[in-house]
């Protein structure tokens, strides 16, 4: 298989396909929508995990562990929320297989052994959750209830596409219980913010906090807060989400709870998520024609050293010299791996971590020892420079915060100039087919324009912004009054 | 719900129950057979797959994901390890609920949303795993490919109790692919020294190293490897196991690779797991009548401090000094909290952090900051002593490990204790009724025997020791000629 992918202007969707393989990141599996997440991918998984896991720590939430699967009458209690998953899950119904009697050597489920409550494989765990926290809540002593868990869900999608879309995804799904509407409205805002902050931060990727209309929000939520990111082809990424559910929850699964003054009241309840998808806002906002590129906050190895040399006591010379470098890299908390395989020529290793995205790239010759340098490529510039050995340290210390800001920048940049404010439903048109990114628009407040809409041109309402100014003005579609514009797009 | 256990004299089978539930480790879920892991529990286990992790990747292995599904296809092409999980797999058999047409507000399997092929919920990911290596490996360059999941996986056990055996369970599975037989056995026996290491030095059960018989084989193993600790009801627990695999997947799934000498050969394969199980080994070697005893390594809190105050001003000086020590304790890395709950007196802080384990308790009130004293109460021993504030930081700090090596010595002279060599069959039933325990003893080398005193006594061969000497005898049952002992015990 050649390592040359097709180029973004050709054919975005599979300059995407072809990049998550070819960098090692994931591929799809046996099972129909479900992927394998590869080493190198799950390392990148792996530190967004870590990073969120302290965030969540640090605002007071505990990690728990919940079943996998959902009994078929707990799924249904509460209504929208079985509603809305009721159309994508995967069902268990039996729980033994038997050999075959009509085919030697293969198996088939057995008849006699079926479940006698069908199981959902969770697709998101409220329902198993508030079902136990009926049991664990009793009085507002035990209030708020913090927890986050870490697991694997499911979601029968008939399109999928590896990371963005998926049947299996990995996921961490807050649940919490407060004493108060308000409590409990912080919470979700809390926690979006963390999101934000934490997309932002350390994936580097500039969002857009809002809410959600009522049509997009999560199954029983009664407010939806969101983090939205615009990727390279102009198509927005909703990349989290948080949901103030009210007392729907509490009230389907009676979680009542004494409060200060000895009355029984229903229990305040958010959930927030976010998943696996964040690989594809990853690769899809910073990657270029040549493959991955990675802030250096995520990238597995944030430098790469590979060996020029001619001979075995070339390379003895340079691993020497290398041994010194790495020893004072790593001392600096910066990882760094020495690509010494002598399986692979130079021109075929500084193509491969081009691909996958190592942020530093040093090579390191005879010429070099010599004159005491090394060669320094950037990954997301593209661009290559001699500097002294002396220094270099210091040198690669300021390059990965130069990086790390500069590929947040230039994707600020980017989503900054691609939103645009219209004021006619021409003009809405004509952005779409042409510049596409957010459209900054009035909007009338009903579910009836926002369909409308999306029916005539795909672009549905991402988010109405959290810090929008009131702007008075009226809808592009219907001309009724509006109080503020909100953001349209085609999404992912 | 009363926090007194009953005492494990008494009946040392729900003392266990009641101690995972009452300490707040796990509880059983509306799932039959599946737990729900609290978040003291996940906080202990979060520490165990943290340290794993660790010593997983500094023997080389590297984290993936695989799908939480099975194709029955796939399921059933290595024979044997089909065989071993057919009779207690959850199976998927339908994407689709729908409305139930006979009762409104409720739903139905859609009969039209049945799956071709049926979807087994991994029991184990050999299968999964291998089908995809075949794509991963071409050549001797591609090997040895070492790769470690963390996941949950289900089997539909028809007798479950928390954390021992559960339908769904957490656990990493490690699934390697080798060039030759020998350097399978030795990563197979690589980890299954990892898991002895990581056993005694951070959980401080002690294990003995072993083979399993044929007939306690992994399914689809040629050789299992593993380590056995002694509870203290005199029963045996496995846990962990390391298994040499052959070519057995290979051949199943046709992975090949060219090697070195250019010719087609299939790959070797271990596979290696421990699981949510070493919770249920780490409460029943330590815990005692009083509820948990945890090592120091694994505690979420390693010392917690409780005031003991009448007015708030006696709060307030007792919380100065105690920020002091937290900031001490917290530079030497040891994990503290402050138990300053007004909800609760002393006393009750007291009993819920001994039920709770917690290795040291630090008490300080008025007359302590006049002695510039604390008193300080070891769990394990459940002695107290009243110590100077000067210089506690480094008493802890020795008391740490004192602790953690005290619980070793413990249950390392309870095992060695409870390890009988027996030469008569009269012998080994009369053991096994009065002192239980392992018994060495020899053994003939079949099957047949083996089963016939697992009939009669209900113990089995926990393992063939690795450093069992050699030691010529005649088997304890037949008379037939043996090669060396064998440790019998029931086992959980």
């Amino acid at each position: 298989m050649s390592k040359k992918l097709i180029s973004r202007a050709e054919d975005y969707s599979k300059w995407y396909n072809e990049l998550v393989v070819k960098a090692d990141l994931a591929e799809n599996s046996a099972v129909r929508g479900c992927m394998v997440i590869k080493p190198y991918g799950y390392a990148i998984w792996e530190k967004m995990q870590a990073e969120l896991d302290k965030m969540f720590k640090e605002t007071g939430h505990q990690n728990a562990y919940f079943p996998l699967f959902v009994p078929k009458s707990l799924f249904e209690a509460e209504e929208k929320n079985a509603e809305g998953f009721a159309k994508e899950c995967a069902i268990v119904t039996h729980y033994r297989l038997q050999n075959d009697p009509d085919k030697p050597g293969k198996l088939r489920v057995d008849p006699e052994a079926k479940l006698e409550e069908e199981l959902i494989v969770r697709p998101t765990s409220e329902a198993i959750i508030w079902n136990t926290y009926r049991n664990w809540i009793q009085s507002y002593r035990d209030l708020p209830l913090l927890i986050n868990q870490w697991a694997n869900v499911v979601r029968w999608e008939m399109r999928t596409r590896l990371f963005l879309r998926t049947a299996e995804f990995l996921w961490q799904e807050g649940h919490t219980a407060h004493e108060t509407k308000e409590e409990a409205i912080t919470e979700a805002k809390l926690m979006n913010n963390v999101y934000a902050t934490f997309v932002q931060n350390f994936m580097a990727i500039p969002v857009i906090q809002g809410l959600k209309t009522e049509s997009e929000r999560f199954a029983g939520a009664e407010e939806t807060f969101c983090i939205e990111a615009l990727m390279q082809d102009g198509k927005a990424l909703q990349a989290g989400t948080s949901h103030f559910l009210g007392q729907n929850f509490a009230k389907a699964f009676d979680v009542k709870f004494a409060n200060k003054e000895g009355k029984q009241d229903y229990v305040w309840a958010t959930s927030w998520g976010v998943s696996t998808r964040l690989m594809g806002a990853l690769i899809m906002t910073h990657s270029d024609d040549n493959g991955l590129v990675l802030p250096p906050t995520l990238a597995p190895n944030q430098v790469v050293i590979i060996p020029i040399y001619k001979s075995e006591e070339e390379l003895d010379a340079v691993t020497d010299v290398v041994n010194g470098i790495m020893k004072d890299l790593r001392s600096k908390n910066i990882s760094v791996k020495f690509d010494n395989r002598d399986t692979l020529r130079p021109g075929a290793k500084f193509a491969q971590h081009e691909l996958q995205g190592v942020p530093l790239r040093i090579a390191i010759g005879a010429r070099d020892l010599e004159n005491k340098t090394v060669e320094l490529a950037r990954r997301d510039t593209l661009t290559k420079e001699v500097v002294p050995i002396d220094g270099l340290v210091e040198k690669v210390e300021t390059l990965m915060t130069e990086i790390q800001d500069s590929l947040f920048k230039k994707a600020l940049d980017f989503r900054n100039s691609h939103i645009t404010e219209v004021d006619t439903f021409d003009e809405f048109k004509r952005v779409l087919e042409t510049k596409t990114g957010f459209i900054s628009a009035h909007w009338d407040g009903t579910a009836e324009t926002e369909n409308k809409i999306k029916e005539l041109t795909k672009a549905t309402i991402r988010c109405i912004p959290l810090e929008g100014k009131p702007d008075k003005g009226v809808c592009v579609f219907t001309g009724k009054p509006s109080e503020c514009r909100v953001l349209f797009a085609k999404a992912y």
